[in-house]
């Protein structure tokens, strides 16, 4: 599908079709595609947990406003974002340095410079962590959503759930923030979906402050 | 372009051509497209400070570790996240509501249940309020970099850069973080793209924890 229209044609789906499952195939797909979504450093700080059974999802559902999409959708993720994720200690932080040694993009005598740079830039504060993690797991969120739209899924990503809940649920580490859920599926014929919300125009977008 | 293509094609480029300027045309079709981006609860909390002129540039890549992308990139956005999107008494997120009681997406009545969900949720905390932010502004920068190469355009996301001295130098307002510089324009021909960048694989990203 050409970009513009898989951007144009992707809307937040409140209804999903029970029936229609998503192969294992085109979820690895849909993951494989966004995770060319790039990220600073290429720290890529995100991970997914993937509930597809009934029970999981009900779990998930009770602590997300007991929003019916959440078991509909045949697939629904919890997005998590790594606070910790620009840290060497982390092993896919190693690896990802190991592998700019190996391209060239970095020497191993970069180590010290790049741990310095990346606690000043992400670990200098609470708000910093987060920023890191949440920036980077939204392009990867967004990249998730086109993928899935230019293989003819529909998503949603939801807000309306209880953070620290689903974090207990899930015994989900304390380094992760949990910047969203997202439901996939295929949207339910019959139902009706609202015309597409309103957007700022560029003029809106672009701003400037006097001095 | 074909959405693939658009994804597995995008790069970030260090270099670009300081001589093949990006029209207001193209830039603003670039802004227009990704603005389609989702948000929650469609606040679209996200703006644009957008530098062209020499001047301009050197002043923020002064405070951007002297990258020279920041000046020969025809254009050079500053990406700002307004902590402070949701509060109704922001005249965007006010025009939000109002838009979406016309469309019939939303009542009157839920003014306060609005107002109440979207303190407890953002307003909670300084970490929800950044998370709030970055995510959202981490959808629309996503779309901007896929929007842009979809028109052709290349792009390069910057985190190096001191945020607090940024904030001062263009006056911008304590509400707003800001998650990322972004150099758009032409790479340079003749200079030297390393390959795309190891990224993190299906069963890489899909992980799960034990209670």
């Amino acid at each position: 599908m050409d970009f513009k229209n898989t951007i144009e044609n992707r809307r937040s789906v409140n209804f999903f079709d029970p029936k229609k499952d998503v192969s294992d195939r085109l979820l690895r797909e849909m993951v494989e595609l966004a995770a060319k979504a790039p990220s600073g450093f290429n720290i890529q700080p995100w991970s997914l947990i993937v509930l597809r059974d009934r029970d999981s999802k009900m779990r998930l559902r009770q602590h997300a406003w007991e929003q019916e999409k959440v078991t509909d959708a045949p697939v629904t993720m919890i997005v998590l974002a790594d606070m910790d994720g620009w840290k060497l200690e982390n092993a896919f932080a190693e690896k990802n340095f190991n592998e700019m040694i190996k391209s060239g993009a970095m020497s191993a005598e970069q180590r010290d410079w790049f741990k310095e740079t990346c606690t000043s830039l992400y670990g200098a504060s609470e708000a910093r962590s987060v920023a890191f993690a949440c920036k980077n797991t939204g392009f990867f969120a967004m990249a998730l959503m086109l993928a899935a739209k230019s293989l003819d899924l529909d998503t949603h990503p939801m807000d309306g759930f209880d953070i620290d809940a689903v974090r207990k649920e899930f015994a989900i580490p304390e380094n992760y923030w949990i910047p969203l859920l997202l439901a996939v599926g295929y949207f339910q014929e019959g139902k009706i979906l609202y015309p597409a919300k309103w957007r700022k125009s560029y003029d809106d977008i672009v701003i400037h402050f006097d001095k």
